[in-house]
């Protein structure tokens, strides 16, 4: 039997995981691709959503279902405990004593940390603020795995927002571990803030700041695409400008051949031309699906079932 | 074995199915009334509520954990990516990874056919706008079969709104096909649309327009009330009028005898008089509790299962 | 086989109950504490929380999870027929034939009573309004026969707010019945109401109304410390020096010696000092968990599978 690495861990950040370990987070994957050995019945799991992700708490809830589980929970704060003044490290203390597993989405960064220190039971972060969000970076490099059968040595260009989204600045920290080089497409406004530049300097990877999608070089494995959200431009014809220069559809993807994988971690508005729902590399709604796959192992690894 | 008239299909309008079709269904019905086999274990429903409704959530809910599955879902819009722009495509293009089957419930006409096209995974209408609600009229269907031993050749009396509510539609239309014949009980304001009553004409089915509940015959076999909304009213006095007019109580049902059955979809406010509650023809709570136990059969026959 | 002291009744009431019966149920709960045999697979739970209160919601859902059932309902009642004028009644007699059991949290006085009359399902009262609570009062029992080795003959000080609060006001009530000596400790405008001192003066009970914490003998058994809620206070002054008053801190309950039992209901804001969490008589997550064991025994003997 492989070693497990996560029994009796938490899962709240990337950072806390080495590469040998994800890799062997992303083998276990695999089993949960197919089967439905219903793993953690009779087990609780809490799904504390202080704030609302449907994605997100759908996914644990189906992955917790497949599993022969059961879950419990809220779908926002407003009728918890926290409304009558309790604090954080209260409310998880109380809720330890009615399931075996926590997820906690929260708007405040380190309130996942907070958690998992206040209570013996595992905590999954399902995202704190605009900090960390694993499991969405866990089903991402799972995507890449399957796409391209590797997440070693990969040439991705990410495209459109690159300043805002958690999605993104994880995903390209974690990949800095993995020898990728990559291309980070945006306008001036929205490009990847100082401190992730940094890290990926540190960390020696290759990386080329670019503001078009004609500057990617041909034989990239990846395009990662990202939502522009008119909320972040305070003119409305520059919005317009950067969301049509950001656009994918099958003129300006053609030269990156069949065999390119095209990731969104949605929802999209725009980006995305429609008709590139039927092109072979399409994986947005394979995220999606993987998402549950990849929760399903977490929880099954955590509780130390698979 | 019986052939399962769902196998492979949706359930999204009433006008998919033929009359042998709808038959076959109410046959299956039986067997979910009292057995609880775990005919679902492991399968997991999405109740995709897009537009609030307790009571047709909580009986899909029922009925799949009755089955031995279990469920995933959100009971209103506001926390979904579609506050975020994400089209109705793509949310279900993400939620059939999360589920094998689907309830939808959306305020617009044609989303639940939409859902249908978007999806492998099959999907119930629960409700799409002004337009369907099959399962409804599948448990008024089976609560007549009940309670008279048959589906065709009934007498049949609507009373109170014909104009609004879709139940009283839907309803009218697919007896149109069993051979009924219809009292139309309505102030002129709350007749019957003109399109359904093209259909009566056309379907050649016997139906009798009329304005007052003594004008129903003492032979008719079921009378089928509906709720009167005060906010189909300009003028409160004329609400209160008509209120009055449609009310049924001990006096004026005693002509159809003890055999007579009374309907009505709930919820109702003070159309039925309390003391009608004991008649041995009440048949409302059926009619709810009838709900859990054919939508058992739609999440059985449509996954196949049963 | 023990008699089943709830097998075909309802929990409205602590008063419903008879002292042996009381016994009875918190000795069946000790089995619960660490099995999960799954003696409700195939039931369906209905939480009915027309009222928000995520604690109590939560803790039926994990106590019927625990046992191998099924919950169903809703955490606020915007969404339900009652709000289309629908009488608690009608939306009672539906829900009967979606579960097995409900609870009911309910606004209005005597609701759960009213929907104990209106169904054959068993109802066990999740609170109704300033009414009544049993399951809390039944779990306060529990945690102090788990703390101390009995429910009779205890010396107890309440403290804080005695005057608001069902949850005190239940718990004083069922110990008259069981030979307590009770320390009424509170500011003058939060006295016990005199319903209740009447109740202890016609039950016999012995208590002694204070104002200060210094009060209270060395040998009582428990301290029950209870939230002072700002909005009782029409001064803003007034409540800070009552508040400050009445917290208790390692410093006022070190005379009580590491024996003393340190009750409090939660939410909490700052009536404790942080310093006491680590207190060994400190009961009060054990008694949020309890709450679980408690409703699962009340869950699998209200269903006759305990």
């Amino acid at each position: 039997m492989k070693k497990n690495p996560l029994l009796g861990r938490d899962v709240i950040s990337m950072r806390d995981f080495e590469a040998a370990e994800i890799r062997a987070i992303l083998e276990q994957c695999g089993r949960f691709a197919k089967s439905r050995e219903p793993l953690l019945q009779g087990k609780v799991l809490a799904n504390l959503f202080f704030e609302p992700s449907t994605r997100t708490r759908l996914s644990f809830d189906a992955a917790m279902k497949r599993l022969g589980g059961a879950t419990i929970g809220f779908a926002d704060a407003l009728s918890t405990s926290i409304s009558k003044g309790e604090s954080l490290w209260d409310t998880i203390r109380v809720a330890e004593g009615y399931c075996d597993i926590m997820v906690i989405r929260h708007p405040a960064e380190g309130s996942a940390r907070l958690a998992a220190e206040a209570t013996r039971v595992p905590v999954i972060n399902g995202g704190d603020g605009s900090n960390q969000h694993p499991t969405q970076t866990l089903l991402d490099l799972y995507t890449l795995k399957q796409r391209t059968g590797r997440i070693e040595e990969l040439k991705i260009a990410f495209v459109g927002d690159l300043k805002y989204g958690r999605t993104v600045h994880s995903l390209i920290r974690s990949l800095s571990w993995f020898k990728a080089e990559l291309w980070l497409v945006s306008p001036p406004s929205l490009r990847l803030p100082e401190d992730f530049l940094e890290d990926l300097r540190e960390s020696g990877t290759r990386h080329h700041i670019v503001e078009e999608i004609a500057a990617i070089p041909d034989a990239v494995d990846v395009l990662y695409l990202t939502r522009i959200q008119k909320e972040r431009f305070a003119d409305a014809i520059e919005y317009e400008r950067v969301r049509n220069a950001y656009q994918v559809n099958p003129t300006n993807v053609a030269r990156f051949g069949p065999k390119v994988t095209l990731m969104h971690p949605l929802p999209r508005v725009n980006e995305i031309h429609a008709a590139l729902d039927s092109h072979p590399g399409a994986a947005w709604f394979d995220q999606a699906h993987n998402g549950v796959i990849v929760r399903q192992a977490l929880l099954a690894l955590c509780l130390g079932a698979a």
